[in-house]
């Protein structure tokens, strides 16, 4: 093995970066003629698109961390360890869900970098969703990854030594620590890093911040988050970690990887397409659409996510259990033991999925990191609507996070809140 | 630092071994007429007891770990690692709870041993609890090191950064193990090294192997264990692993310490004052008691070191919370938030008490290791009274584990199933 001293690139030394590795020899066929675009939407890092001028199907991506929060700079350091999380956290999910993640040509955890498959026929969901696009394979493939991911990683599959050994491995300081302050801290306590929309009234961000039994379950999220170590998470599974289009969907940018709670995963992707529904009152409207249809399809895709992660989740621990001679529980002696456990069992990543969609739904009304779907409604009453909705459905989801018996009632508590045809 | 290979101690090396020690010889005035013991009563290790004729205040206690488990012999490989996490968890405990361990005085890696004080004043616990003896101080000693242990090393106190590496350091997967299938898994599975008395009902154990409410409620509670990393436990906290007399109490053998569920260390403890009680309807009858005294010293000591251990945490807590910008939950905007969290996290942790203390109670009836309090009843039929109590007890803790709303309702309940005075 080469081993080579870490040096940031940039636009001038990627070519000839390149142009060293038998991998990339292996994809392009001559580096002469480089298209290199720095992208410039990355947070933490820096990445390039590297195309063939002269072959466009010679394309790929290339991401490196550098070590410090690449969006503030220098001034806050960050190491660039978390390219080592992204990599091992890639390459798991590839393993079990190929198509579903993006392929991996080459990664140095010298150089803290990755090379991978260019998704140059698809888009970040956020932005489609935005603009109104449906896709019909969505909830069949986040569920399919959130299912196997989830199920693979936990104690219902592996050996007790390996899932501890990953355990250990995958700890991921830094980037645990964005979230804990900025999903679970800053925005319940009116930290200076919070931003709030003018025309969002005092009484809603107060019924966030100034409630003890929300303030109580926030905090009951966030030590979750901290202590369950159950699966080898995503991380930051909302609608803008997905590159889609009509037939493929992609999860991408899975630096937050750690062991944590399976609910942190799929709840972070349900309370985005909820986000997207309150915003989507308007937004339908402003595009001269009855919003009936649209948001519809966004509650729609969110029950079907679910239903089907669960039935896929159940489908692999079953078919897993009929193979072992030790199942998690030990032997089910009366034939209906497993079944029973299986259902508790899903009870509760359903009141960890909902408890945890509220909180991302919360902070991205008041902390520092929005969405753009609810954040670049241009109308600031319309805009603070759409937020007021979301910061009452997320009370209600989070204070009874343990009562709802299915996500048909979630359906029913949003459109309570914000009927599907618009205007509350 | 002097780097010595491994080898087994025998009686016939250990002082050799000693006088070398610089440690050692600060203690010793001579090592030419010790008293060397191997004491029979480790199940994993090899203990010694060395004293000085000469002088009898001159004495340790010398324990090494062998490559193999001690009470099965080397058919049973278990690596000598146990020993870097019992004399981690001891120095832990002791910087913060001096007088309630063993003093260490010298302990080595290569050698997996430790050498410490001799508590020659002092007993098990569990025997003299088998014997009726009271012990003054024990809830308060006890709360005392539960508290200070599962806070401090808590996400509640330590910083996020400090916590993430002490449970990837303190990863303890063989002993973990044996915790997983002994505790949870073989005694509600009819396992083969199960030990039933011949006079315990089939109904009595099929009510705990049988019934699938209460096999998903126990795998919920292994689940726990082996994915709530909240602090860093005892890992074993029974009464055979407390050394007491009328003034101090000893809290001994943390070789099981991991980062679990902190309702696992309180519920072993507590799980097993029930199992005395039930024990001494018989026990106290034969020594001609009437048994309502000493029973109801059990269950005042455990509803004592239960509510002593809440007050102290939370103690801890609040003047921890007192002198930090930064509480785990952010800042108390409204004064009442904090305190809000802090009783749904007591509530949380009593449920786990609850239930982790009843999974502890069901194995020692049906499971391979017994307590001596119930298995050494020499009458069978009073024995197996005694057991189905115990499975009663336990089945009605795990079923109800988050309805209890304290201490008192699981003394009503122990006292429902056997009156104080004896003879249900």
């Amino acid at each position: 093995m080469h081993i080579m001293e870490y040096r940031q690139l940039d636009i001038d030394n990627v070519a000839n970066y390149m142009r060293e590795l038998p991998e990339m020899q292996a994809i392009f066929s001559g580096f002469d003629n480089l298209d290199i675009q720095e992208v410039g939407d990355g947070n933490l890092n820096f990445v390039f698109i590297v195309t063939n001028k002269d072959k466009p199907a010679e394309t790929v991506v290339l991401k490196q961390a550098v070590p410090f929060l690449r969006v503030v700079g220098e001034s806050w350091p960050l190491s660039r360890e978390r390219m080592n999380h992204e990599v091992r956290a890639l390459k798991f999910q590839q393993d079990l869900c190929p198509g579903l993640v993006p392929e991996i040509y080459y990664s140095s955890e010298d150089m803290s970098l990755v090379i991978m498959q260019n998704l140059k026929d698809h888009a970040i969901l956020r932005g489609e969703i935005i603009q109104g696009k449906v896709f019909p394979h969505l909830a069949d493939h986040v569920s399919t990854f959130l299912a196997k991911t989830l199920f693979f990683s936990s104690d219902l599959y592996l050996g007790h030594d390996e899932k501890k050994e990953q355990v250990g491995k995958t700890i991921n300081i830094e980037l645990c620590k964005i979230t804990e302050d900025f999903v679970f801290t800053h925005p319940f306590e009116d930290n200076e890093t919070n931003e709030y929309n003018d025309a969002l009234s005092k009484e809603a961000i107060g019924s966030i911040q100034r409630d003890p039994a929300l303030r109580a379950a926030v905090a009951e999220m966030k030590y979750a988050f901290m202590t369950k170590a159950e699966s080898l998470l995503h991380g930051d599974m909302h609608i803008g970690s997905i590159m889609a289009n009509a037939d493929d969907t992609y999860v991408i940018d899975p630096e937050f990887s750690f062991y944590g709670p399976m609910g942190f995963d799929v709840g972070a992707y349900v309370g985005n397409l909820f986000l997207s529904y309150f915003s989507h009152d308007y937004r339908q409207r402003q595009m001269g659409n009855d919003p009936t249809e649209y948001r519809g399809w966004l509650l729609e895709i969110a029950e079907k996510s679910w239903v089907q992660f669960e039935e896929k989740f159940l489908e692999l621990w079953r078919a897993h259990d009929a193979k072992t001679d030790a199942p998690f529980m030990g032997k089910d002696l009366d034939g209906s033991s497993a079944e029973a456990f299986r259902s508790a069992f899903m009870k509760r990543v359903f009141a960890d999925t909902i408890g945890f969609a509220a909180c991302k739904m919360m902070r991205r009304i008041v902390g520092l990191a929005k969405v753009a779907d609810i954040a670049d409604i241009d109308n600031a009453e319309e805009r603070a609507r759409a937020e007021e909705n979301a910061l009452k459905m997320g009370r209600e989801m989070i204070l009874n996070r343990d009562k709802f018996t299915s996500f048909s009632e979630l359906v029913d508590l949003a459109t309570s809140i914000s009927p599907v045809g618009g205007s509350n």
